[in-house]
This record gives structure tokens, C-alpha cells and sequence, in this order.
């Protein structure tokens, strides 16, 4: 019989990290010296509250057993009690489900409001794993470009244009990954205001909360009325380290918490019982470990921008979160292409900006997450002496 | 603004698990001793192989990170070969992808290969999960019930009724969830071609594969010609005892798999790490762990079968498969009532066969997975003064 799969998604494309991967190992191998700017993950292993509480937990016999389908409720109490204080707004552990990871808050999120022929409005550049998540699910993911390419901070009148009357949903990521831009508070209220009163359903992906350099992180929960359309997700992977551990979590009245538990009873019952009993050390013990971590990031963020500054064709202005320098190079009309080229000559890992969508293109996404500072200067160095050829 | 969740999420109805457990514990905490026979769960924890493989891998940084988007690659492997020893056919681990257990492998399933609107067939009564998990896709759970009430074994006569030309998918569970019975292989095998020769997808849901208790089980995957159109799924919660660590398998042809690898990115990235970890020294080192509890197992559907045998208005043959009780209740109309009434009066925790479908209706599901042999007597006992009132 022909193949079976469905044709939505034969038409989805993994991102390159696999490809690019693979061919650094290949490099590796062969004895040359890789830099991988590639990895959206932080370099910093769990907080030691947490390794001891899975120490412990793996002598109780409750960590083999079902948890709960919404997550152990001492987690989800400790957890509201963290972001009410965070948004300064009314949350209890009934607005919150723990997941299996960011991205696995997100398919509940869509699986529970949004429908197939749905148009699920994304601004672009977008994470890439949203936009195959709403294909998957058999809806429309709609790009709306960031007009600013400087700041790359969405506002309403990115987003208005491209609004229709199947709009379901719009899809923030704040701060960004790519681009590890915030979204302004005020234009942030805006959107959920007129998303609100249009019936739709603002998703803001929240997963470097805990990665915002200057000011503070604005959540799309802070609002007085988030409970009518807002729904956060958010990761234990990054604030704690906790990437192999898949856990994380959905914040969202009550009312929609209940019928998302439907799904996530089918999709996966629980969460994993022993990273949720390290997650709930975490909150309660070291809610603000990456914190710590600031500094350290802001200097490799700065060798970043100094490394950038001398070569003549790359423009980057830093953002204030996250972990990503998106920086444009002039003259790039296919990144993937460039990255490939900058894996086989300069041996570094970067990532295509067309990885994150049309608006995407011409840039290249460079974390500062994983890479220390001397392997940072270095690979800006690289850089430079590639685009000097 | 109206509640922007799905139809057909506020459609779908949660199995009763969670109501009967809360009503359970307040049970419990008035000091009555309450008897669960409604977990589908094993008694045994997980084997040590894999404990000492959890304690070990705490220490190293790689239980931290991502692991690949397929899994493992050394469980994949390692899987493969096991599953290719069990089915007698070639299988890679290219054929093998890593999941967060059965209902995910499922949902992975379903989202590569179903489109909404599709109809999926369920001979009933049914996995609940199965059935909650077609709706949310957006397709359309079409239940075939069993004609033989007394074996339960699914016949591809049960399912020629029901087959459109929309159907895209034909669901097993073999052995059955909620009847313990397993498949015929003929009758497997005539399923699985005819199925083919429509252009039809058979998902095998063999989560209790290691639960069979007379002759061997039969996979989907023993069949010649099984990359065409079988997809297995299968878990580490029930063999080894490892329900809250959320990993199990998909089983299909790598093309298959190549799609739902993309899925698997959006959804969750990978299984988690340690849990992989975890199975793989218990897929290497104690694949036929789960085989030494059959005895017991097989006393205590002894139990069960002799103690219904007692009450007059309770019909069982019992099944070779699983860890399940189906037992009809003549004059049984409303199972969720009677349900409701055996934990109050009775204190025992059943399942009522109508959380299977329609063909569920007039029956209960008890457990002895989890209840002990002395409580498997008492329980009995307790069901036979209720149904003597």
C-alpha cells in the first residue's frame, strides 16, 4: 500500500539541529576542533536541592507509580504560590498542569482550544517547534512578521494585519528564542486586550522567564484579566538545568486546566513522578538559581556583541533575554547554506535563521547558553576571519 | 469573552479513575479499608538492574541533557533486537522510536498517520484512552463491539461491519485492556491483510505483551509482510513495574518513523533520559523479569475465578491475558451506578465497563495486578454479600 502517513506531515521539516549535529560529530572525529553556538540550552546542571530529592526519591515506591494526570499537587501549590507572586496576580494550583517539557504544554494548549482549520497566528521569526505543532494538529499557522528587525519586540500592529475570522489563537515567546527579545509590557497587554476582544487565545511561551537580563520578566499572566484568554507555558529545562528530565508546565484558568487534563490523561497520564519531585525542590528551594547565573551570561553576551562589532557585515543589536544573538549578515539570502558552510570552514555550529520561519532569513541564531566565554571569543574570531575571506 | 475551549474536548468524558480514587481516600479516612481492584497497574517494582542503572546515571551530566528525538540509540538497538526475537521478523532500530509510554507512542501514531476526520476503528469495548485520543485528533472513534462475550476475542468479522471509506485506522489492544483477552494469531493475521488490502493502518496497542499467561503473545509484528501497514506500541510501566517514569516504545517501519520522529520533536523532544537510561538495563539485563510474577498472577486470577464462580449473577471465563477481570453482571444496566454503589457499601474500588464503551455496558473490570491474593479473597467475599442483598 502507499505510504500511510499523513501528507501535513510528509510537508513538515525537522529543524537542521539534527543534520548540523551530526556532521560536527563527523568533524569531531576527523580531529578538528567544533564550537557549538547551536544549542539552546544552558550550561549549568540542576540546583542541588534537586539532585537530592531525586537521590531520596529513588528509594520511595511512589516514584514508580502513576502521579496524578495534572501533576503532584504539593508541586502545582508550591508552583501558583511562585507565579502569582511573579505576575502579581491571583494563581492556585487548580491553573496549573505540570507537563512533560515546554513544548508538550504547548500541544495541550492547542490540542484544548484549538481546531483543525484554525488559524493560529505566529510573529515571525517564530520557534520552530510551535509552527510544526500547529500544522500537526491539522491547523494554519499564519507568520506575521516583526516589523522591527532592530529589537525584534512584538507589537499589536505586527500582529493586526494578519488577523481573519478564523483567527483562534496568537502564539507569543517571551522572551524570544530566536531572538531573545522581550515583548514590551504595554504592547504585550495590548495584544491580549484586542485578542480578548475578538474571541482569540493568546499562548505565551514563557520558557526564559527566568532569562531576562534588564528590568523584569513581563508575564502575559500579570494582567488583571489574563484568566479570559491567556495561557502560559513554561519549562523547568532551562531555569534549572533540567533538559533530560522533561517537565514543565501550563498555566490557565482553571476552567480550561480541567478540560486540558482530558488530553493529558490520553497523551501521557502524567508527567515523570521523579522530575516532578525534582522540579518541586527547585521551586521551593532555589526558584532563584538561574538568577545566579546572570552575570555570567551578560559577560558571554557581551563578548558576543564585541565580537560581532568588528565584522563588517554582521548587525546585531543585543537583546536583554534569553540565551540567542540573532544577528544579521548582509548579503545572506540562504542561511542554511551559510551555516552549513560556517560548520565545514570554520568549524562552528550556528543555526539558520530560516529555521524560524521566512522573516528568519538572513540571520543566523548563535546561543550563548552552552558556550563558555573563551570558547565564545573564539568563535567570534572564526566568524570573523570567515566573512574576511 | 465564551470559553475558548474545543467542542469536542468538552465532548470528551475522563474515565472515572479520578472520582472512585477521591471517593476511596475519603473512604479510607474514616477508617474503613478500602480494596482497589481499579488499577491497571503491576504489584512489583521496577528490576534492580534498573534501579542500580537510575543510581548510577544521577552522577553523570548526561541524564541532564536532551536525549536524541528517536531515543537512545544503545535502547533503541537493544530494544530492536528483543522485539525482533519476540516477533520471529527483522526489526532495526531505525524501526524503534523512544516515547513518554504507550499513550504517548499512541498519540504519536494517530497524529503521524490520521487526519481529522478520518474514522478510526475500536473493536469494544475499548482502551478509554484510545477512544479519547481519536476524538482529540479530530477524527472519528467508530466502536466495533466483539461479537464473542465470552472469550472477547476480536475477529475481523467484528470489524467488516463498521469499515467506510473514510476508515484510516484499525485499533488492537492485545492483549485487551479492559478484557485481558488476547488476539487469535489468525485472526490477528487475517485483520492485519485485509486491513492492507483497503489501504488501512492496524495500530497494536501491546502493552501487555509480558502478561500472557498461556502460549506465547502474538505481535502485529510477527506477520511477513508487517512494515506495510502495522504500527505496535508497547511500554516499560507495566513490564518492569516503571508506571511514573513515562517511557515506552513505537514499533514501525522506519519510514513511518521518519514522520513521526518530526512529531516527537514538537511534542516532548525525547523521552525522558534517565527513564531511557532505566529501560535499557532492564531490556538488556532482565527482559524476562516480568515472566517470574505469571505464577503469581496466574493464583490470583485463580482467586478471582473461583470467587465469582460463587456469586450467581456474575459470568466470567477467564482470559489468558493482562491482569483483568471483565465479568458480566446479569440484570446490570447502569455499571457506573453500580460502581459507585460497591465502593460504598462494599468498599471496593471496580472499574465499570461502560468507561470501555458501549459494549462495556452491563459489566465491571477488576484488577489483580495490583490487590494481593489475601485481598483478592476478601474482595470476593465482599462482592458475593453485596450481590446477596
Amino acid at each position: 500500500m502507499p505510504s500511510p502517513t499523513r501528507a501535513v506531515i510528509q510537508d513538515i521539516v525537522l529543524p537542521p539541529f539534527d543534520p548540523l549535529n551530526r556532521r560536527a560529530a563527523e568533524l569531531r572525529a576527523q580531529g578538528h576542533r567544533v564550537i557549538s553556538l547551536g544549542q539552546a540550552v544552558p550550561y549549568f546542571p540542576p540546583p542541588e536541592a534537586a539532585m537530592q530529592a531525586a537521590r531520596t526519591a529513588l528509594d520511595a515506591p511512589d516514584v514508580h507509580r502513576y502521579a496524578t494526570d495534572p501533576g503532584l499537587p504539593t508541586l502545582r501549590t508550591a508552583l501558583a504560590e511562585r507565579l502569582a507572586a511573579m505576575a502579581g496576580t491571583r494563581i492556585v494550583n487548580d491553573d496549573v498542569i505540570i507537563t512533560a517539557g515546554a513544548n508538550h504544554a504547548f500541544t495541550l494548549a492547542l490540542a484544548t482550544l484549538v481546531d483543525p482549520g484554525d488559524e493560529v497566528i505566529l510573529p515571525g521569526p517564530y520557534f520552530t517547534n510551535h509552527q510544526m505543532a500547529v500544522r500537526r494538529q491539522g491547523a494554519i499557522a499564519v507568520e506575521a512578521p516583526v516589523a522591527d528587525r532592530e529589537s525584534f519586540s512584538v507589537r499589536w500592529s505586527d500582529i493586526q494585519p494578519y488577523l481573519s475570522l478564523w483567527t483562534k489563537a496568537i502564539v507569543l515567546c517571551n522572551p524570544s528564542n530566536p531572538t531573545g527579545a522581550p515583548i514590551d509590557p504595554a504592547e504585550g497587554a495590548r495584544i491580549v486586550k484586542e485578542a480578548a476582544a475578538r474571541g482569540i487565545v493568546v499562548i505565551s511561551d514563557e520558557t526564559y522567564m527566568h532569562f531576562v537580563y534588564e528590568g523584569a520578566h513581563w508575564s502575559a499572566a500579570s494582567l488583571r484579566a489574563w484568566r479570559e484568554n491567556v495561557v502560559v507555558i513554561g519549562t523547568f529545562s532551562k531555569s534549572f538545568g533540567m533538559m533530560g528530565w522533561r517537565v514543565g508546565f501550563l498555566l490557565a484558568d482553571a476552567a480550561i486546566c480541567e478540560q486540558a487534563i482530558k488530553v493529558q490523561d490520553e497523551m501521557i497520564i502524567c508527567a515523570p513522578a521523579i522530575s516532578q519531585i525534582m522540579a518541586e525542590a527547585a521551586v521551593r528551594e532555589s526558584w532563584n538559581y538561574p538568577a545566579s547565573f546572570h552575570d555570567e551570561l551578560r559577560t558571554r553576551r557581551r563578548i558576543l556583541a564585541d565580537g560581532l562589532s568588528k565584522i563588517p557585515c554582521a548587525r546585531w543589536t543585543p537583546t536583554s533575554g534569553g540565551m540567542f544573538t540573532f544577528v544579521q549578515i548582509d548579503g545572506c539570502t540562504d542561511s542554511t547554506q551559510l551555516s552549513n558552510e560556517l560548520l565545514d570552514v570554520a568549524h562552528l555550529v550556528t543555526i539558520p535563521g530560516a529555521a524560524f520561519g521566512q522573516s528568519g532569513e538572513g540571520f543566523l541564531r548563535l546561543s550563548y547558553g552552552y558556550a563558555g566565554a573563551a570558547e565564545l571569543v573564539e568563535a567570534t574570531e572564526r566568524l570573523r576571519q570567515f566573512f574576511a575571506r
